[in-house]
């Protein structure tokens, strides 16, 4: 296939690096946030929202979307692209980390993992190459391996078996891929698993690094260990990896962690957060995150946030948006997940341009610092 | 104050009228659907999507926004228009039903009504005066005056009562309104009560249109009692209302009711059956009402009403709705309200076409029947 990354600057200071993912349905400029997609949609937010707060490129979920619609359906009506109203690129999830996660885990070997649906009970059985072909019938531009996640703090033996057969799926994966022509066309991304051990970590990532994928993940992370193990795992596993092709973290972060990560070399990110926040009345500042619900933003003539450049800053006050929030309007939650996605893709779009400038070191500590010293309006 | 209505033309066949309401937002091309804005907001809708499916005129109510977030807040904050991003007209309902419907009633006379919040429990006092001075503070472009609206199957006494006091409250409703200034720059429509009792109808609109009010509305319909009870009395009390004013019929209805009641010279209406049936994942179609959880929907990848001129049918598959419906998902009630509020815009722009080009009659009678008749899909 094509090239599937270019590297355009490094940063001097630390390891971040700005960059451009090619895929079929276009470019995707990096450091990038992924909003998430799991069910063909990011909650509440209708495609032109998203496209109206700058979204690249969004995420969907194999293991939900295998289970519903189906893969088939899916495929039938257009793929996910068309199904789902977005024409520019989706990375789907592999579904491994939800087999493990949301479904009762019935029996799991080199071969696969066979559960039972979080849906309906029924028996499902995802294997390597399975996931590859749902993936190709949803149209993913980019596709993710099946990869066994162990949960956090798990014993050693319990990650290193992890990373044996991680590293197994991601083989038969390639193989099914280049074999199927998937790869033309589309990327296939590996991921990186070994717990909170640094040496597992770095053997993972050199093992799949020798097999040349188009991308790396870095997966296993945020899945309940505290953040000072997080941070080194990732730090490790990047490390490791090859320079000229992307590095994505999965499923992580608070914005003050996404930009350390910058620092490690990481170029792709995607969370929850934004819009699991925004349903619960909380959003996203350059000073922290401000909970609606408060009193103290029971007048607030102010936008969420003075001067940022989204519909949602545009129009409307803190004032209503709580009011919204307090009547338990969906606009409510609509208005905020529109916000949040807008701040973590323009957090990612400001990383750009100080990578680019050269004070990506000092514009980030600052950033984090004025971030985690919370609102200055704050009553003490 | 200026010129409140013109009634631009006439049907021959039908009672049904082309229309203009003249308000300092803007003009309102009449018959009109309002789509309803209860807690300052309608549920789902974006102002930006209340536009692009052609919103005139939205409402508001009283009742609701006095108990939260307030009409002083409100008024801070610049108004029901600046609070809610609205710029275009929006009527508010008096509160009246909702005292009565939604409130525990603690004690009702002559100067109005004193009820405790369903909120919290919190009396609260409104009497036609308070009601003007509440949607002053909303900055209403239409107003409402507090009307008793006895429940469906009442007896004639209490029937009586409610139109007596009614009458009563509509005069002192607009002796303040004139007194304040209010209706200067603002309309006040009075409210036709009368139960099922169709001289008591008569009565109270001949009474009120004594008044002269700026235009009328025909409440306490639609809220219990069958259609067969209902449509009467909507022909009845609009026979009885002056020509040179707009007519208003509260909280209806179906499509077929709409229209039926534009033949009878109706000509605005406001219900939330459009979006309260997307919550439910019901959307409106010109062969009745369609219901997405339905399994013959699955794989159609149809829009959900063919070359219907709204961004709903104009992005979206039936079968990607309701996967969105069948997931529980934010967005599937987002899309089928706009749609269904398009819908409901829709069909009142079709009415006008027909009224000015003479067929409304057999176009309507047609629709009715087509509506009627069902899904021709749908399997016997």
């Amino acid at each position: 296939m094509d090239k599937a990354f270019t590297l355009l600057a490094e940063d001097t200071d630390t390891k971040a690096r700005r960059g451009r993912v090619h895929t079929a349905r276009g470019d995707i400029e990096t450091p990038v946030f992924m909003p998430v997609g799991t069910q063909a949609t990011v909650k509440g937010l209708q495609p032109r929202d998203l496209k109206a707060v700058g979204t690249q490129i969004l995420l969907g979920n194999t293991y939900h979307l295998n289970l519903r619609p189906g893969p088939r359906l899916i495929r039938k009506l257009g793929g996910l692209h068309a199904f789902m109203g977005w024409d520019r690129p989706i990375l789907t999830d592999s579904g491994g980390f939800q087999a493990f996660s949301l479904a009762q885990l019935r029996r799991m070997d080199d071969t696969g993992v066979r559960f039972r649906s979080h849906l309906d009970g029924s028996e499902v059985f995802l294997g390597p190459r399975e996931v590859m072909d749902i993936q190709r019938d949803l149209g993913s531009d980019i596709a993710m391996v099946l990869d066994q996640c162990p949960p956090a703090g798990c014993p050693r033996g319990e990650a290193e078996e992890a990373v044996r057969r991680s590293v197994t799926w991601a083989q038969m994966s390639l193989e099914h891929a280049t074999a199927s022509g998937f790869l033309s066309g589309h990327q296939v991304f590996a991921i990186v698993q070994g717990g909170r051990f640094e040496d597992l970590r770095r053997e993972c990532a050199q093992a799949l690094a020798q097999m040349d994928f188009p991308g790396y993940a870095i997966g296993g992370v945020s899945v309940g260990e505290s953040e000072e193990e997080m941070m080194p795992q990732v730090e490790t596993a990047a490390a490791c990896l090859p320079d000229g092709k992307a590095r994505y973290v999965m499923g992580v972060g608070t914005p003050p962690q996404l930009l350390r990560m910058v620092g490690y070399g990481a170029d792709m990110f995607d969370c929850v957060m934004p819009t699991r926040e925004a349903r619960h009345g909380v959003a996203f500042t350059p000073h922290g995150k401000i909970n609606l619900k408060n009193h103290r933003f029971r007048e607030d003539p102010r936008p969420l946030v003075e001067g940022l450049d989204n519909p949602v800053c545009a129009q409307f006050s803190r004032a209503y948006l709580r009011h919204l929030v307090m009547a338990g309007e969906i606009l409510g939650a609509v208005l905020l997940s529109v916000h949040n996605v807008h701040f973590y893709l323009h957090l990612m779009e400001e990383a750009r341009a100080h990578i680019e400038q050269g004070d990506f070191a000092t514009w980030s500590r600052a950033w984090i610092e004025r971030y985690n010293a919370g609102d200055p309006d704050r009553p003490s």
